[in-house]
């Protein structure tokens, strides 16, 4: 069993957090910007000292490859994002970016034989955080994989035009991309043919590992989702003048809903954890209400619902819960729903999470690492690339299970407990006849 | 009895209702505009035509004074606005001035004798929809007068650079009535030295007279209010990763906590009623979250509260309620409030408010108007200019309680009605050695 470098990493980690620094422990590097470019140029200049050969694709997704023993065996590679969130963490995508560089310069410094080419990427544009949508560029590069109910959304025409938040500097993403030196050839983008395996590696973002009290986590899938909004219609008067019982008040009706579906959702997830299931997340973190004026009573409300679970039962139930709801009167409101988008469940390549959880069992073995089999709630690159070639993914645990946000933490030895894993599995992806 | 002219009546409302016609059957005519000139105009043209004195003073309010017979009474004014929200209705404000209009119009007519002189007036800047606040030059004119907690809302020079909405032409309220023709000299303003009574008629803007089949109301108070912020801190975390039992969901706890809210009022309404009291009214207008993104848990959310009721007691008992839920932990999330302001109960002048009631038992037996007494749960000019000159109002009966809108609908003949109401408390006021 290899082990990738403390030291090394911890380097990298305070590097990195550099580019971008907000001045108060977290980061804001946005995709194309200059901070961006910054990592970039560190993550070349790092790659270039241990001989990797640099490409650039078409949407400047960046590849650092090492060559392998064999001339006809496809690459492996490691890849994650370095764009974040505003006012992020110094963890979220560039982590798997770092482990990629350090599986690489590991695989250098102890001369490691491979067969396979062993390629670090980082993907443009994850978080979509001045180019929406997220995930924009995996989606672009695995379109034509993708499931039809997706595809829409990342049609490659439209995301060049995509209107950007105010801060750009460019009019779309598309004149982002064309300014960044970054930008290279449609022929180097990842692909079925040059490509036969995608690890990424990434913390947590919940509190799961860190309750469990295990260092890393094997991913196993990501889960299938609902994302709908549900409204509410009343009528709108004066907040002095109408009587309480003539209102028909779509606050209230949205309000009373949200509760009682809290309810009905916390009965059957407390039946569903009885069975043996994961219990499934459910979050309504948008509302709306009009004419949303102190002295009105509202006529119209929406809030947004996204429900996830593994299991599209599960998922299937709780949408018959919603819809026997909606189809009732709530407050003297009317409801009605409807879908923004459903997600099936994403299974990773059982062969890849095999080399993921044996190398965990070594790590377990040799140096005391605790692991376990772990779900991903959030959305990944990997997560469309899995449609396109064998994908799978590492966690590390996230302190009190916060990210996107300033105070987001994994310790240096988690970081390297995840790429020591990465290493591991990866080598024995490399060694394995069926890639 | 005198009566007013359902024709003359008629033909002032389908006048007005052209000036700012938004061609859906309602108007938008914001404080000074060209439309609400135009307005200003004709009230002008039609009552020169009578021999009306016209005067305006440094806030632009608008005066039509008829001379009376004694050379030293006061002034008895019969006032409203002109001016309307955006995409408001053919009737507030203006059914109040054209009353005046039309009570003067029958003095002139029929040459009712009067000892006092007889002024229609037309209020500027009512609804505040260009230039907040609402009842800003109410606040200016009777400033002197008005309770200390409300004189810093009305403070003159803060008036004058008001912050418009972005529709204004003008960069604050100051500018607008620089450039009216309509602004004239402060010694023209209305005071207790020239005014000894005012008398407001506007329509009701809820369903009461009407839910009870009659067609106007004499106005007894303005019913006093509280208005309070509730905020909920909770922390924000990934929808997708996690887990349902530690979250801290501030727009969870803000909906729980507004569905318990109505249930508590709901019983102490109840219990009120029983006991003799009108119902107090409550309304949550506005709702906020933080961040309002669908993939995250809110981490702040607070509403709005407005509690109205004349009953003071019933009032503090409303806040003790709101206090003590808001001292309680709420889905794991902490609340607190804050006042945003608070206004007593205005009774309007006794001898005034019994010449209306009488008058309305004169038409009840001479005409068959059903009338009744009624309490105002909105705010209108006549509520500051109490604090100043004895002022009363009348009101009519509004279709569905609507208001604020283009359906908004008061019937030709309801606006007769309350005309002739006023026509005959005016008179009784000018013949009353109290005045």
């Amino acid at each position: 069993m290899y082990q990738c470098s403390l030291e090394r990493m911890s380097d990298k980690i305070k590097t990195f957090a550099k580019f971008g620094d907000a001045g108060h422990g977290g980061i804001t590097r946005y995709s194309l910007s200059k901070e961006a470019h910054m990592a970039r140029d560190e993550f070349v200049r790092r790659m270039e000292a241990i001989g990797a050969k640099i490409e650039c694709d078409d949407c400047a997704c960046l590849y650092a490859t090492l060559e392998g023993s064999d001339p006809n065996a496809k690459r492996i590679v490691m890849g994650s994002h370095c764009d974040s969130v505003k006012n992020g963490g110094n963890y979220d995508g560039i982590e798997g970016v770092m482990t990629g560089m350090e599986v690489l310069e590991t695989v250098a410094a102890e001369n490691i034989p491979h067969k396979h080419p062993l390629t670090a990427m980082i993907w443009t544009n994850e978080e979509g955080s001045l180019y929406p949508p997220a995930m924009m560029v995996s989606g672009i590069i695995c379109y034509d994989y993708l499931p039809d109910s997706l595809k829409p959304n990342f049609e490659y025409d439209n995301m060049m035009a995509s209107k950007p938040m105010d801060e750009s500097p460019y009019a779309n993403f598309g004149e982002a991309l064309a300014a960044s030196k970054y930008k290279g050839d449609k022929e180097n983008r990842i692909s079925p043919d040059k490509y036969c395996a995608m690890f990424e590696t990434h913390l947590e973002q919940g509190p799961i590992l860190e309750d469990a009290g295990n260092e890393i986590g094997a991913v196993q899938l990501v889960m299938g989702m609902f994302n709908y909004r549900v409204r509410f219609h009343g009528f709108t008067a004066h907040a002095g003048t109408f009587p309480m019982a003539k209102r028909h008040d779509a606050l209230h009706a949205a309000a009373d809903f949200l509760c009682e579906l809290h309810k009905a959702y916390d009965a059957y997830n407390a039946e569903i954890v009885e069975k043996g299931e994961p219990e499934f997340v459910f979050t309504t973190g948008e509302i709306y209400v009009h004419p949303c004026i102190h002295t009105c009573i509202n006529d119209e409300a929406e809030f947004s619902l996204d429900v996830r679970h593994p299991n599209p039962d599960v998922r299937a139930h709780c949408m018959d819960i919603l819809k026997e709801m909606a189809g009732k009167i709530w407050q003297q409101c009317t409801c009605d729903i409807e879908e923004q988008w459903v997600r099936d469940t994403v299974y990773f390549d059982k062969r890849l999470v095999g080399f993921v959880e044996e190398s965990m069992d070594e790590m377990k073995a040799e140096l005391g690492t605790k692991w376990q089999k772990i779900l991903s709630g959030a959305g990944h690159d990997a997560q469309f690339c899995a449609y396109m070639i064998p994908t799978t993914m590492i966690f590390s645990r996230t302190k009190d299970g916060l990210s996107h946000c300033e105070p987001e933490h994994v310790s240096d030895e988690d970081c390297t407990a995840a790429a020591t894993a990465t290493l591991n599995a990866v080598l024995k992806c490399d060694a394995s006849d069926e890639f």
